[in-house]
């Protein structure tokens, strides 16, 4: 055509810090969201799907102040609005509960899945799509919605092939936090600022440690590069009951949490029935001394442990972990967390726990944006890609990977008689294909079939056609005589069989049961 | 907070042209799609998901030649590219046999599922995002990857839950069309747009009719309105073949395909036995003359033909119909259809066929524009909401819209113990949940349950708790006696059982049942 001339090629590329997702990757994460969505139904939770696409304005926070909002979002411009991909599920959730009011019932327990796409400089493990999987309740102001979320959570976790004793949830309360910032002086909307300050500092105590918070906490620190960040200004008054919270939590309820989990627990342990560490409680309601919402805190992390233990989720499965922060300034209540204890390798060798695959709170806020009034909240979100390579980690997505069995083609004239084989397996429930490329080169026909991770191949020439049978090639089997080529014990096992036509099918099945 | 005076709230409002879907309405086309993708996997297809994104240049058509790309996709700049949302399947997969062709399986056989975006004004069931649900083979020159495409679609449809008989696929091939454009002298390269014009014209019989379409080949039509749409110029000499080819298989052909799919095929019908058109195929022999492409185009759809009647898809569920063009210009060689055959009532009353719900063929120049090769493709593409929608007529998906069993709250101080409720609930399959918001006012409790679809309300207070029982109030049967009030039968039906607590989850499923 003449216009090829005119238009260079396009580049066949993946756009970058997006992904393209084959075969496996992407049924196996399919099959684990269907049984999350499973589990989530059975707890009476509705699936809603919004689109992908919201007005910026109903995103909020990434309100246009300069020219584009190109902040965290894709968003582009359609006559007076901006339009954008959203950046997360909440968000669509809060859209939903303010617009559909008057419709949805109330409390609305809803389930959603899908991608969300971030507009951020693409670099190693970071996308800009991913998929999340939320579920939140809105409009229950109990706390029994938060309880029933950590159940739900520990049923997801073993319904996707987490083992029970391979995870933790650990819940929290923010309430517990804002009665210590209260001690420390901290209440009231003119230290609104601070406390930001000091919660994303908490946040950071994995990375910088605690010296680095303290710095922080006070005047401020200065990294390796020399750079410095301004800190929250707090006197060593305010810094101590702050630094005792998290501190002394972070050791005494680690440890408490792994006796927990590991099923050591003797009368001499600190947890009582419900995975509450008694010490820990009474050490909280001293540092929060008069603090009311401190008070209340604890006593809903009381009542969250009596509900989940009336349920049967012990501290092997659901714990009171005060060390629980998590960063999103929004949560008002409970925090929660889902840890996975197994251990895994990580890229230098060093054995580590695999860690967080899920999160979520209570935010009671999110909804009036929309409408000026309040609406409690509460809800968890899951990792999807992080849960998914754990299920991996523990060996529980392989099946996926099943090739076909491949009906290979020696005839070309004979074209249908293979597609009525593969009809047959088909018609069986077996996975199976004809070779579609150009039959001429049978070498490239195995070749083909090794590469689509096919179990067994089916050969069938004239000669079989004329007495009547075909050939079946045990593609493992051939792989592991091939492998054990020296061992006498393999050298005369057939890969190969000749079997009467009409008994393809039934050997075909053996074959792969024996593989299994 | 004092921003609340300067920013006025958001409204709640999903952007126009998009979709919220709820409950069911997700969770049925999950099902279906699981279940086509069942079909897909089982005939060696493998699972392809690419991001949302692509570069505008990677999307082809749609390349900006003025200010911004707005013309049919949603786009955004970014440095010095262009993303944006793909606006079908077929583009991505392109892209990606290209990007990956060393790499991946030749033939490539890949199922795509997934919504894909176009920028157009939103309008009455117009929508602007949208599922789409596709299987191609890429790499397969030979028409058995056609045939096999044709019998997946028969499988695929009766797996969602259309019946054999309430369906036909319809195959023809470009080539035949081509062959006759031949003859009307609309050969060679410089006939391109007089063919483009021709081939939308045929598209548009439903709605032209005849006489509009004859109009279109020769000097051009006026509509109503008064606006002329110019013609393709053809002579009359031209425009006979054209007329004489998709008015006389419209006629011939579509009676044939009724008697075929009605089943009333005697030694005097006009079909042979693999569902070919015997008559017709001798016109098409007489109108092509001597064209080769013609003449390939028929002895293709012969082959085709005898691949599916080997694999016993007879002309029940497939059958070879010249009537059909599909308007997409890149089609090069069989173009298919499956159209759903049974009755339904269109909005007038007027009883007519469901119609079309799938479509699809061979193109081979797609990935050629990124790689400069030639690469034979074909593939088929289902109209998800269409699919779904024939699902709801034949009432294939009512059971996904079942609440769940509604544990109410007469004692707030006894949460605990209804939570344990739900547990047993759903521990043994049944879905059910507590009431969680304020149990202040018991008639709301109910009207929730209501709201919910809940098929069973268990009730118990104080009393119920001393005596160790539950009340079960079968909400199913307890509309029905409201319904039926007056009639005696009814009068003296229990919708309210009272049991022991420890047989309240034999006696609810024992209920389900019943009510199933």
């Amino acid at each position: 055509m003449a216009k090829d001339k005119k238009q260079p090629r396009p580049k066949a590329q993946t756009p970058k810090g997006f992904q393209d997702y084959f075969g496996a990757d992407v049924t196996a994460r399919n099959d684990m969201l269907r049984k999350i969505g499973e589990v989530y139904h059975r707890y009476g939770f509705d699936a809603l799907e919004t689109s992908a696409v919201e007005t910026v304005e109903a995103l909020g926070k990434f309100l246009p102040d300069v020219d584009r909002p190109n902040e965290g979002v894709f968003a582009w411009q359609e006559d007076a609005d901006w339009l954008a991909l959203r950046y997360d599920l909440t968000a669509p959730l809060a859209r939903v509960a303010a617009q559909y009011r008057n419709d949805l019932p109330s409390p609305y327990r809803r389930y959603a899945m899908g991608p969300v796409w971030r507009n951020e400089k693409p670099g190693p493990g970071r996308f800009r799509q991913f998929y999340q999987c939320d579920a939140d309740t809105v409009g229950a102001p109990s706390v029994a919605a938060d309880a029933e979320i950590c159940a739900m959570l520990a049923d997801t976790l073993e319904a996707v092939g987490i083992a029970r004793g391979d995870y933790v949830i650990r819940v929290n309360n923010r309430k517990v936090l804002n009665g210590v910032l209260e001690v420390a002086g901290l209440s009231g909307d003119d230290n609104e600022a601070k406390r930001g300050i000091v919660l994303r500092a908490i946040d950071k105590l994995d990375r910088l440690g605690l010296e680095g918070v303290r710095a922080l906490l006070g005047e401020g620190r200065k990294d390796e590069s020399g750079d410095f960040t301004k800190g929250a200004g707090l006197s060593d008054v305010q810094v101590a009951p702050i630094v005792q919270y998290f501190n002394g939590n972070k050791t005494y309820q680690r440890s408490a949490t792994i006796r927990a989990v590991s099923g050591i627990r003797t009368a001499a342990e600190v947890l009582n029935a419900k995975g509450v560490d008694v010490t820990v409680l009474r050490n909280l309601r001293a540092l929060i001394g008069e603090s009311a919402v401190g008070a209340a805190g604890l006593d809903e992390l009381e009542e969250i442990a009596d509900l989940l233990a009336a349920q049967g989720y012990g501290p092997d499965r659901i714990v009171i972990d005060p060390s629980v922060v998590r960063g999103l300034g929004y949560y008002t209540g409970p925090v929660f967390e889902a840890e996975l204890t197994f251990e895994i390798t990580d890229e230098k060798g060093r054995p580590r726990n695999f860690g967080s695959v899920a999160g979520g709170g209570r935010y009671d806020d999110l909804v009036k944006r929309f409408t000026g009034q309040s609406v409690p909240a509460t809800g968890v979100s899951i990792g999807v890609d992080r849960l998914l390579a754990a299920l991996r980690a523990k060996g529980q997505v392989d099946h996926a990977a099943q090739g076909p069995v491949v009906v290979t083609v020696m005839d070309r004239d004979r074209m249908a008689d293979y597609q009525a084989m593969v009809s047959e397996l088909r018609n069986a429930g077996i996975r199976a294909e004809v070779y579609l490329g150009n039959p001429k080169n049978f070498g490239n026909q195995l070749k083909y079939a090794d590469k689509r991770a096919a179990p067994i191949a089916i050969i069938a020439g004239g000669d079989e056609f004329d007495s009547g049978v075909v050939q079946i090639k045990d593609l493992v089997l051939g792989a592991e005589i091939a492998k054990n080529a020296s061992l006498a014990e393999w050298k005369d096992r057939p890969s190969q069989y000749e079997v009467p036509r009409d008994q393809m099918v039934t050997r075909v099945r053996a074959i792969l049961g024996g593989q299994g």
